[in-house]
């Protein structure tokens, strides 16, 4: 176009706007290919076979007639792979189980073969023999004194030494105890703080077995090329670190290992471990030579895919009467499963809720994890915040009620402000925490409803209504776990104005390329179509450390806009000297370099572009920009500043319990989230909506029903996720505190949504039938007991050390 | 490692080594995946009816029976896409022809089908009528007056304007006459440099029809997202070029155009122009709305896919009787095909030869390039040069004799040296011409053995020995032909120290990807295998005009220093301010940063990056750049340094010549190159002995035999490539002129080695026999009727225009 043509151009934003997610037309089509489409040539297909018994040691095992099935390459078992090494966070956890199985899920042997058909024909050829061991079905179990050990020696593979170190600094597995962790923190002085209280409580609360549901099953593609060097097509949310591991595994460079990721049908935090599949598949592509794709079915997703942590949780909480609070004291015992994946560190993130959520003086907390034979944890979603605020959230309305204060009040009253840090050591910059507690409470008509639902309680029919309220504190900047929590940017600008941007941020169907591309587009004056993202190839993108903790926005945003900002600067300069005006006084607008005070058009950018290109000092518009957020480690105490930027959120939840069937129906959520700002509001909608839903199913629906080892319901009949006609009515607003360091004034968001619905639907539960329920999930038989005084104390014991 | 461990690093260089390709092991595993083995999920398979007339109308074309067919998705005639456009350098090329087919490979109609066994079924179902037209079988009959027009009209497509612009400023289709392009070059004054001549001599030659072999034929993948982007998986030797032109074809916007290299088995020119059937697979995933893969038989590829143009060639030139060249006029006629594709181009380089191979004070070209009905040509190694060479080196070797010189005397008295400007306005900065022909010379003895074979002629017996010369001048620095001849470089480093180099430049097989990782691992003391090339997506790689005119190790390796240099010179401030020392004394060796004086190790590389990346101020090293060469377009009298540096080679060639059965053996092939500088020796070698080869079977063995239109050996058996049991023995030497602004010096050899052997070997039949024989190939038929002074003239006339 002509600048002569084009009017004067105004200042426009993308920041806040409704933007379609880029991989939207694709996925609706039933075009995106994930890796259960993808066809590399000479592919095998293969399938493991897994425990029959629950806990067992291994007799023999007879692949002969396995083998000898036409169309059948491999089969292996842990004898044929001498060099295997334990994987999983604390390394206990050998991927081909040769001596013996600790739980259902335990892969005994894998078949590579010219089909899944084939390779599953073969499984069923496969002869076991066991001897059955003692199970060991509860943490409380594990722990008794004399408990048979899940892990009798440390490493109990061909005798070997463990030669990788352990993922986090804390020891876990080879002690003479079914302990997997253990760990203490505190500020403050306990004692003190509960002799000045005025009001004491204490209660146990059971959090039960949830899995992730990804649409996306579990798979992967493994193959070595010529040289030896390992090219995995994984669903994995952090590529950079699985590179490094599976280097270490194989005791090769880090840069003979290549990972690319296909569209990942949802992530959620199940895929930041390595599994055994995953090692499986590579020993089984190392020995027949030729890729091979391993991809689970619903079934094995379910049993063998990680679950959310179960926690059995002692609170112990105290306030003044005037409604200040004075301490809190939290055990918890965790059932670890049989191995040790990232759910035995869901505590550390526990830990945040219990000791910065609100302003308490003192913090005392004490966490165990222990080996059972069940399936074992991963993380997920909120990692911990759950399960924690489950238990916080029921005792802020517990402890109003004693004091008999409004639990609006009473958190409002404890509630973080800005500028505020935590006994842990959390800073917190921005703060719209208290904005949170009175616009959802406002928008849901809180404070009237609670008392209506008191007051009319009785004169109601046998079907009761509810409002609950809860709140919640997550990081929201990122989090130093790793060396590093940074993300790299490579930008380029091509002769049409077309940006290529190259992170090392990962999509997982959160929307990270939409809004990372609206970053760079509102920086540069273009629209998102004129981004392309690429993020899917450790050869090709510059580090990061993952999806994961709500992290992409904030630090891949910052990346991706440190980049754009040096383009932008290039290319104003370009203008300035070929255009003879100055740079400072220009600006970039709906594909033109304008004057930016008038909006007057100086030249259209990709005319620009190819007038640098095509010149005797020829120049392309490139950058790069490593970004590195200013948050720290924690010390050994636990203490630091973990993240950049903390997101807050209160949900207000409101039930209809019906007391005849126990039935609960959640009729609305009202969700207020601190979201920094609005950079995408679809995407955030979609973000919040979704994890509300997420929570929802935590709390009514969603139950794995592991009885003595076994689950009993690995499918979608039995196990019951929301769907459509349940989702409640949403009321979903934000709170913009425009975070300093924020991109945009950015936080992330990705956790937040799932955090407190379970918490608020306790106490909304409370509210309608004045019934407190300290177990999840509210499914009608439950319900229907403890409206009846029935709960089996069991299932929700009081747990606590000596 | 520790640094305490490591001892002092020598100074080691990996500039001249003999380094393996980067793609050898796994092509000779047999694990490459070229375009052949890709499975797109969904694809359908396509194929194209061919015309069955040389030259005829089209009355009727009735598709309904293959349409019918099962497993049948999309039958496409002209009819079907109102939309097309003429492709082709002159845009004088309907991808579907509709109304008249000009030659046998015409595209007629198009199948997409299940399999490529149902679509090659389909293609049979298909009835076309014809009208036949007569057949213009040669370049003389088409310029005879009254000739009938092939291209009767500007464009024959539902008489629609043309509306893409011709690839190149020169006037081609739509001429009252058959010819496509005519142009005139001159420098000198002509006339007067005759008239000082002592001898003159003139000559016609008439090279044939080869063309490229690639071992992996045509194919592409097309395939559109739901968005409507076009994802093209394509062997082209130019993406970026071919990018631009199918969405300018499609008209969309550059951005919604992608393309993807797999690895690609041969290209040598052949993949520089868009084809029919590149967009007829567009057309036809466009209509199936699924992907489509299109790949050629080895037949399709003999007949559908470019050649090494044919010309008929009169050659007039003069000399002073103390070897001083005079003049030379030249006229060519080039037998164009029915379309316009590169070949018609190869004037302009001829041209080069011509005006600038020797100093020659005036020089006189014409040419003209006339529509047949035969196969027409593209770009081919070499582009025009090895025939231009074939006419001049013959007469260099006529000249001395005439004035009773030697012929190396005659050629070193006339030979460029550095520093001089030709007619034509090049500019040799470095030269190593001279010794180029001394040292293959006097490698191969050439004095004696040239004297011994003329004086011991009559006393052999019926196998005569000879030996020839030839020289040729060859860009070597790219070549400023489109608006940008530049490429760009983006370069990261990992946390081991590891490289992904990002560039523009595409691997066909030359060796690119290894000489590129070469001269960075060279900046930055690493080996070769710390680098990763990605050089096949133009969503991810910097612009790069692509592979073409030997310039990819020039210009693209340049580049590669230029983001290499930059990403040192940052290793070496960071090294410097962590270790507390000078950066200037500091060099990168061996993986480590080491005190360049000493070679004493102050830190691993590797530990270095991670010391940057793991710290509070974060980074990464990555860089990018932009190389442009300093050449110049040429002005409208073909004037100007078109090229950064230019290549020299002399090789000389021995022969055994069966009198009896006018069989021509190859015995020895002497070659020294002006290389500029050796990179990588290995991969030097091989390029050079393929050219040799390849310039082998353009003398004696391959010839595309067009009969009356028709191609008569479309297949290995009758089109005779030289085999290994026929190569000679190679004697190959370098000069390394250590070109100024190449990159260590060096300069592009790609196109060279084959430029000079059928012109060497020609001298060399002419040294053994006394007979010289004008036209290719040297069969053994032609041979023997060349001996026995039976040529027939027709096969090689004089050809003149009046």
């Amino acid at each position: 176009m002509n600048v002569a043509e084009k009017p004067v151009i105004a200042a426009a934003s993308l920041i806040g706007q409704r933007i379609q997610k880029k991989d939207a037309p694709e996925k609706a089509a039933g075009k995106t290919r994930y890796i259960q489409d993808m066809v590399v040539p000479g592919m095998l297909h293969a399938k493991i076979l897994r425990s029959s018994r629950v806990h067992a040691k291994i007799k023999s095992i007879d692949t002969s007639a396995a083998k000898a099935l036409p169309g059948v390459h491999v089969v292996l078992t842990a004898a044929d792979v001498p060099d295997q090494q334990p994987i999983g966070v604390a390394r206990d956890h050998l991927p081909l189980k040769g001596e013996r199985v600790r739980s259902l899920r335990d892969e005994i042997a894998a078949v590579a073969a010219d089909s899944d058909e084939i390779a599953e024909a073969a499984l069923k050829l496969i002869r076991v023999e066991y001897e059955d061991l003692p199970v060991i079905a509860s943490p409380e179990d594990a722990i008794k004194p004399g408990a048979p050990l899940i892990h009798p020696t440390p490493l109990d593979a061909h005798g070997r030494p463990q030669s990788l170190p352990p993922k986090t600094p804390i020891a876990f597995a080879g002690k003479p105890d079914n302990i997997a962790m253990r760990f203490d923190y505190t500020h403050g002085d306990i004692a003190q703080a509960e002799a000045e209280s005025d009001v004491v409580v204490e209660d146990s609360f059971q959090l039960h077995y949830v899995t992730h549901c990804c649409m996306g099953v579990s798979g992967v593609i493994a193959e070595f090329d010529a040289s030896g060097n390992l090219l995995m097509y994984s669903n994995t949310q952090v590529p950079f670190l699985h590179k490094r591991e599976f280097a270490e595994y194989l005791n090769i460079d880090p840069s003979r290992v290549r990972i690319i990721q296909p569209p990942i049908g949802g992530g959620f935090g199940s895929k930041l471990d390595i599994y055994p599949f995953e090692v499986i598949c590579i020993f089984l592509a190392r020995a027949a030579k030729r890729p091979v794709k391993m991809v689970f079915t619903r079934e094995e997703e379910f049993l063998a895919s990680p679950t959310r942590q179960p926690v059995l949780l002692t609170l112990r909480s105290g306030c003044r009467k005037d409604g200040t609070l004075t301490f809190r004291q939290v055990h918890t015992l965790h059932d670890n499963g049989a191995y040790t994946s990232w759910g035995a560190t869901t505590p550390f993130v526990m830990m945040q809720t219990f000791s910065s959520l609100y302003r308490v003086p003192a913090c005392d907390y004490h966490t165990t994890v222990v080996y059972t034979n069940n399936p074992y944890a991963g993380s997920f979603r909120g990692y911990g915040n759950l399960q924690a605020t489950f238990a916080i959230e029921q005792h802020m309305d517990m402890l109003a009620e004693k004091i008999g204060m409004d639990p609006l009040d009473f958190r409002l009253k404890n509630a973080q402000d800005a500028g505020e840090v935590t006994g842990q050591g959390m800073t917190f910059k921005s703060c719209g925490f208290k904005e949170c507690i009175t616009t959802a409470a406002e928008r849901s008509d809180y404070r009237k409803k609670h008392a209506d639902n008191i007051a009319n309680r009785n004169a109601r029919g046998p079907v009761k209504r509810g409002i609950g309220i809860a709140s919640m504190l997550h990081v929201g900047g990122g989090a130093k776990i790793y060396p590093s929590d940074g993300c790299g940017t490579i930008l380029k600008l091509d002769d049409f104005a077309n940006v290529t941007l190259i992170t090392g941020a990962s999509e997982i169907g959160q929307g990270s390329e939409t809004v990372l591309s609206q970053l760079v587009c509102e920086e540069l004056g273009l629209p998102i179509s004129a981004v392309t993202v690429v993020n899917n190839d450790t050869a090709i993108t510059p580090w990061d450390v993952g999806v994961h903790a709500s992290r992409t926005t904030f630090i891949a945003g910052n990346s991706a806009i440190g980049a754009a900002r040096k383009a932008k600067a290039k290319i104003l300069a370009a203008a300035a000297k070929k255009h003879d005006c100055d740079e400072a006084a220009l600006d970039l607008r709906g594909g033109f370099v304008v004057v930016a005070e008038t909006g007057e058009p100086v030249v259209e950018l990709a005319r620009l572009m190819r007038n640098l290109h095509f010149s005797d000092k020829a120049e392309l518009v490139m950058t790069t920009f490593y970004y590195e957020p200013p948050s720290v480690h924690q010390d050994k105490a636990f203490k630091g500043d973990v993240s950049a930027a903390y997101a807050w959120a209160a949900q207000v939840v409101e039930v209809e319990v019906d007391t005849e069937t126990g039935i609960v129906k959640m009729t609305k959520v009202t969700g207020t989230h601190d979201v920094g700002r609005v950079l995408n509001r679809l995407g955030l909608e979609g973000q919040i909506e979704g994890g509300v839903v997420m929570g929802q199913g935590y709390a009514l629906t969603e139950n794995l029903i592991v009885e003595n080892g076994v689950t009993r319901n690995p499918n979608f009949r039995d196990y019951k996720l929301v769907t459509a006609p349940e989702i409640p009515e949403m009321d979903i607003t934000f709170v913009e505190s425009m975070d300093g360091e924020g991109p945009q004034g950015a936080k992330g968001v990705g956790e937040a949504p799932a955090i407190c619905i379970a918490a608020a639907a306790a106490n909304a539960i409370h509210n309608a039938t004045g019934v407190r329920i300290f177990g999840l999930p509210f499914t009608p038989e439950a319900v229907y007991r403890a409206l009846r005084g029935k709960s089996d104390k069991p299932h929700w014991p009081a747990w606590k050390p000596e």
